[in-house]
């Protein structure tokens, strides 16, 4: 590998987190030393921070990079609203384009880490038109950006379950092919017979002894339903810790009470829960959450692709519509945003070593703003981006010699 | 002025708002000609398009110039969630602080023209402490920025009108002083007299014969109620197509039978509607509001200031949080997107002449991007702004000699 970590790294006068001024010495791949006025150690690479404000490496704890589009001719969206309607035109768009999710992924996952995303969870389609295809292409983008860049693949079976048969047996052979964590979809609204699709995918899940994450779109009443039967399962099952439920829309409908309810369980059995906070439907009440003790974690979800036009491989843009979403204005509150594309995204999402402290993995991200708040509002472009110990971006710009160079990359 | 448009400009192989690429001619400050293998004038300076996409020039509906702190030291913002908290710490600290609202303004007018915003409507606080010295700051920016932005200044009592007496005499004098348009508050949530509160406002503003834009915050039956106020006395003083409301919250809060009576009012008075499209607050139904014939208008509302740390001088980033906020996802949906900060912004502020035609000013955008919706979704940095007639920003830079230029004015 060209990228190799050199033998030690200094970043000179860099504020961790907003913290006072200190310098931080990385060795191989992981941080050694913080401190004010570390020695060079012999060999070792100095970058001079002129005090800019150092994060960790961000975490995108949902999207879907097998479905991106990035960089392709624009993709004209005349797609009906239904989520039925989006599913259908997708899996037909992609059957009929020949769409490279190999090629795709390698894009979109070069575009995060050059704003400094080192850890990614990706939710692969898993159907019975493709099979294993896109799994199989975002598994080679994994495989050969994993010296710098942590990809997590869910098997998610995006077009239903039950309701496509021949899906459990694919979602079986993906978990055998490599796939990290079991995902399901909405068990009562696309499924229909919510017991047994729960029961088939829970099924799937101890077999493999892989944890799940649960995309649920259902609102009100019959998403908490669904929600009541997951927790049962995730009891039964005695998969705490296990388990991530995405979206959850409908914590975000119902009366404190209940929500309250669902929420202390939640955090009793370790679910935690992934949002992108959109801004036109209901979300978990962020705040309620976290007093409840439940780790709440953000992403992106689709990036430029065939159910959405929007949304950018930058996690600090996305903290700034954490923040919009959840009104949260105060410097204090903007933290929590952040945290939510950083330390809880790693905890959640089961990313070890992440973090400012020595041993954390050199996941390492320089940005020229005065203060948190100021980096999530401004996202500006990346100073120095270094991960697993090696510089791999500057100003935004990926130094040579990353896979997948010759690929279409830009926006 | 050095900045004086050429005699001729000619945009070559420019596409507008997407269509074929074709030429654009600028003669003056006006558009003389749109086709296509246009000849060039004698003495006419040529700018290659390259194809790129043309847009008009970006309005900016709604924001508070005075009161922004861009360009300065991190404000950490550590001030209560109530309404009353927020109006209170931002008088205390301008007061305090000693804020320069000219110098404020000029530098954040200057980063909105930098983005192509070559109008824009500005609400400034006149309060019985600043009195009219905010006022005075920004109509110093206007005059300056005259030749190539145009800037309407609303004499806004943010703090209130009737609460704070006095309030209603400095209107008088801020519009007597030259302000464009009148402002107004939450007569029942803020000035707690809703009758005599509008009473008063429409008094100064029939005095003056100067239209009228109302913040109004107001959720649900309280809203409704005041709108119905406002729509009553734009109706009794014939004040039809001379009345804004910004926010309209309410709106978003009712029955569609309620609010669609509301919205049938309002397009028959010519009332137009202004929303920054916040993710965490109700707002006016866009699509109920466009099929009754009401103008919905966009604008960023504060950017960076004591209120909120969030925003950025660039409509098409309000364009795209307005399409998330409305989830606008098709093309033509996103198109309505991006004309709530174009076509609709000026017609609802009246800003003449705005427009892609032969006779409109001069105010081009070319960005590179493949489609309007690509424009919205990746915001790319304007490869040019042409503002009645005169080259101003290239690549997201201001060109030397504008007013301004040593102040400071990075984000």
């Amino acid at each position: 590998m060209t990228l190799a970590p050199s033998p030690a790294l200094l970043l000179r006068d860099v504020r961790p987190w907003g913290a006072a001024a200190v310098d931080v010495l990385v060795q191989g791949e992981r941080i050694a030393a913080i401190g004010a006025g570390l020695p060079v150690p012999p060999g070792a690479a100095v970058e001079e921070g002129g005090g800019a404000l150092l994060l960790p490496g961000l975490v995108e704890g949902h999207t879907h990079l097998d479905k991106t589009l990035w960089g392709l001719p624009w993709y004209r969206n005349e797609v009906g609203t239904r989520l039925i309607d989006r599913i259908d035109n997708e899996r037909a768009f992609r059957h009929a384009s020949g769409h490279d999710a190999a090629a795709q992924s390698l894009a979109l996952a070069r575009a995060f880490l050059a704003t400094g995303t080192t850890r990614i969870r990706t939710h692969v389609d898993v159907d019975t038109q493709a099979g294993l295809k896109h799994l199989e292409g975002v598994l080679r983008t994994r495989d050969a950006m994993a010296p710098w860049q942590q990809i997590q693949t869910v098997a998610f079976p995006q077009s239903g379950l039950l309701v496509r048969p021949g899906t459990a047996e694919l979602l079986d052979a993906a978990l055998a092919a490599g796939a990290d964590v079991l995902g399901g979809l909405d068990p009562c609204a696309i499924d229909g017979d919510p017991v047994r699709s729960l029961d088939v995918l829970f099924g799937i899940a101890a077999k493999h002894g892989k944890p799940l994450d649960i995309h649920l779109h259902e609102p009100g009443a019959m998403g908490a339903f669904s929600l009541g039967l997951i927790l049962d399962r995730t009891e039964a099952l005695g998969l705490q810790g296990r388990v991530a439920i995405s979206h959850g829309f409908c914590l975000g409908d119902l009366a404190a009470a209940e929500c309250n309810a669902l929420l202390a369980r939640m955090a009793a059995l370790g679910v935690v829960l992934v949002t992108s906070a959109p801004p036109s439907r209901s979300v978990p009440p962020l705040m309620a959450c976290r007093a409840a003790g439940v780790t709440v974690l953000g992403g992106n979800d689709g990036i430029r692709d065939t159910w959405t036009p929007y949304g950018t491989p930058d996690m600090l843009e996305r903290a700034m519509l954490i923040g919009l979403r959840y009104n949260l204005r105060r410097d204090d509150e903007i933290d929590i945003a952040l945290d939510g594309v950083t330390r809880a995204a790693a905890l959640g999402c089961g990313f070890a070593d992440h973090g400012l402290v020595p041993g954390s993995r050199a996941d390492l991200v320089l940005v020229d703003a005065q203060s948190v708040a100021h980096a999530v509002v401004a996202r500006p472009a990346r100073r120095l981006v270094v991960a697993r110990g090696a510089v791999v971006a500057r100003e935004g710009v990926l130094r040579p010699g990353l896979p997948g160079e010759r690929a279409h990359g830009t926006a």
